[in-house]
């Protein structure tokens, strides 16, 4: 037989069983959090057309969706001139992708089911996307996103319900000093107005989105390089400088720009989120309005969203906002919609970081049952049944090998108890029941066992 | 912007709302058997290295690997010539490939990860996998396994505790009555050894394999076309025809055959495990011993299951086995390891068929806020954020519509409650209770209504 050294390719991992513990605790709890605001999952297949791909990325996004071979002959109509141009030749032997995000099948799967949907239209989505991107620390080319959104509703409330549940999510899963940074695309747009730069959103945006990395001369050095006159510049430079807290700073913006209605309809949608906020009775004053969030998404036209951790250095964690034509391209026009994307690696590596996973039900067994020969297993076997049917989780060592071995297998599953079965406990019926923390061992009956097991 | 009607590839399928939490429900349900006997879970991911998967599950497997363009330009150390034939071009613009099943990718972690597993090492995973088959009614060409395996440990404990879990699964999805078949392929292998016809093992497992479906004379005449003659058929006809039940057949095989050792060391082996089930107190009648029981799959060395449903037409719903070498071929020998895969496609039709899906808990959301207006809304906020407080699955009808399309929405989601904010409930803070089941309407107030909904 041919032997390989198998491997796995770059930007890909395995999870064993902790790191799949702890990345379905943080699942989990995001999952129950969006059912409690009344999320529906959906999932959509991993495989899309490649039409249906094609083009909603921008052009460095067409580059990193990994397409899909076509099965069987996929040259048998290919002409020998085809092999000069390998863009060109990929739709014709790719047909199909792998999923690149979330919602954009999201819009697909809306627009052909828009018949039986019930709108307004809640939906999660879990699952995994590839982009073929170059990896690094922190970047896989195939990851889970973790998605929330709201569709066929222009309502703020769905903004403060996102915000709540941004909240409860984050603060559930035992962070403690966070900022959920929000702002309002019309705000930026109005900006470009107010300093004679209509129509430059974008740049403004992309050069905005670094002031984290590169600074406030950065960003008006990367402005003039984007043809920012100096009188744009220093008709934008007080409104970056605005300061003061959230409510100081949107009536300071309504008081300069008082004639700019773009503007003035992003603040008044920001102070409408705050109204129902306050309606909902939020407690939390994570909340901050941030001028100079622009999130590089284009699609964006109302109301964005980033959190940060405060706690350890890290980016955004989560991010959203509100879109008015996701579904346009696919021949359904006039659909608004708000979503929330949680970065499960990112979370992980937080809650790793500052030591917040939970230490218990880490793993799922309770009980290992030990022999030390044949005839020890086999009455191991109806203990085993006895705990299994008190719903407790347990299970044996299958064979009757050193005891040091199976000590080391119930540490290594960190296994809170073992029951030992030698021929002693054999004939008198008490068994050594052994607390796996402490070392404790005492021998008690298989009644006193489950008693123990259940007081805990 | 050109706009596009949107498909899915062929074979693929959207889960909407309804069908995900349905088939959340079976997967919940085997995930919560499968930790309760010890299995931990463990993920890989969706793209392999196609060298890892290919030659591993025969040439017609081969064909329906997908396999993924490589990115970049990846015709650029290809020649004229390469494109002459796909199969060869394949390897060189296509170096990943889509999972093809879970056992291959598990045996390739057992072998990169052996020095930091746990043996013996008892996994689940619940994942897609791809196969570039043609779609047809009940095949599809993305679907979920669902496997658990025990691997470094040849103890027949393990296969006695696989009975018990299926068991245990099938019992909690509420099958009633269903067969779990049990045969060991060491008997096939002493079956060949009786009628002289030693190596013709595979031929002999896939006529026997088509029992059901061709019948008896249909599997002669296939043996006969595969080289049988009529002397090795007539020795085999008293072992398909023996009858009894299963301790009965076990008994005849012995008498029958006792100085063929590789037939009596796989009948002793079904005798073993019967003998660990009565120790587990397994109360079930379920298991049958088959000597026509086959599976196709040539990696199987001991133990086979197969299970079968008897309230509805439907083929197997589960099935595995031993398997003695499974990651030799990525360098690590003689790893034994036993396993189990349910079919989450055919139980959620069998679950459909006899209408045995739960009919609660289909719908997380327990109640919907409707309001009149943006004042009601805003007073409903208050009663939202209180009901969520007592962990009350709630939402709120985003928009003051009017009341017949609020009803709607509540009754597509299948919502239980509805709480109705109008102006008159505003002034009183009595407010309208409505449930949806049988329409019953009353005014209570918010004190009230949270102490009935948690007293359901």
């Amino acid at each position: 037989m041919n032997i390989q050294k198998p491997s796995i390719p770059k930007g890909t991992r395995d999870f064993g069983p902790d790191k799949m513990i702890r990345r379905s605790y943080i699942f989990d709890t995001i999952r129950s959090v969006f059912q409690k605001y009344g999320f529906l999952p959906i999932e959509t297949p991993a495989i899309e057309n490649l039409a249906v791909l094609s083009g909603k990325y921008g052009d460095e996004g067409d580059k990193l969706i990994f397409k899909i071979l076509n099965s069987g002959d996929f040259l048998a109509e290919s002409t020998p001139e085809s092999f000069n141009n390998y863009k060109s030749l990929t739709p014709k032997i790719a047909e199909k992708a792998l999923r690149y995000d979330l919602t954009v099948p999201f819009a697909r799967y809306v627009v052909m089911n828009r018949n039986e949907i019930n709108f307004p239209f809640k939906r999660y989505q879990i699952q995994p996307v590839w982009r073929a991107d170059r990896p690094q620390k922190g970047r896989y080319r195939e990851f889970y996103q973790c998605d929330a959104d709201v569709v066929g509703t222009n309502s703020l409330i769905c903004e403060a319900e996102i915000v709540m549940m941004i909240n409860e999510v984050l603060t559930k899963l035992g962070l403690k000093d966070f900022t959920i940074k929000i702002n309002n695309r019309k705000i930026l747009t109005g900006i470009t107005e107010i300093i004679g730069k209509k129509g430059a959103e974008t740049q403004l945006c992309v050069a905005i989105d670094k002031l984290d990395k590169i600074g406030f001369d950065g960003v008006i050095k990367e402005l003039k390089e984007n043809d920012f006159s100096d009188g744009n510049i220093e008709k934008l430079l007080p409104i970056i400088n605005l300061n003061g807290n959230t409510s100081e700073k949107l009536n300071k913006l309504k008081e300069l720009y008082s004639t700019n209605t773009t503007l003035n309809t992003g603040v008044a949608e920001v102070e409408q989120i705050l109204k129902y906020l306050d309606g909902l009775k939020s407690e939390n004053n994570n909340l901050e309005f941030d001028l100079t969030l622009a999130r590089g998404l284009s699609y964006y036209t109302g109301a964005i969203f980033e959190v940060k951790t405060n706690e350890t250095e890290m980016g955004s964690i989560c991010g959203g906002g509100r879109y008015d034509n996701l579904t346009g391209v696919f021949g359904l026009p006039d659909t608004s919609g708000v979503g929330i994307s949680f970065g499960v690696d990112r979370i992980y590596d937080v809650l790793e970081t500052l030591d917040r996973f939970p230490t218990s039900n880490l793993n799922s067994t309770k009980v290992l049952i030990c022999g030390f020969d044949e005839a020890c297993l086999q009455y191991g076997l109806s203990i085993l049944s006895r705990l299994r049917k008190e719903s407790i989780n347990a299970e044996i060592y299958p064979d009757a090998a050193k005891m040091k071995k199976q000590m080391s297998y119930a540490d290594g599953k960190k296994i809170a108890y073992v029951i030992i079965i030698g021929s002693e406990e054999l004939l008198s019926g008490k068994l050594t029941f052994k607390n796996m923390l402490n070392g404790e061992q005492v021998r008690l009956t298989s009644d006193e066992i489950i008693a123990r097991i259940k007081n805990q």
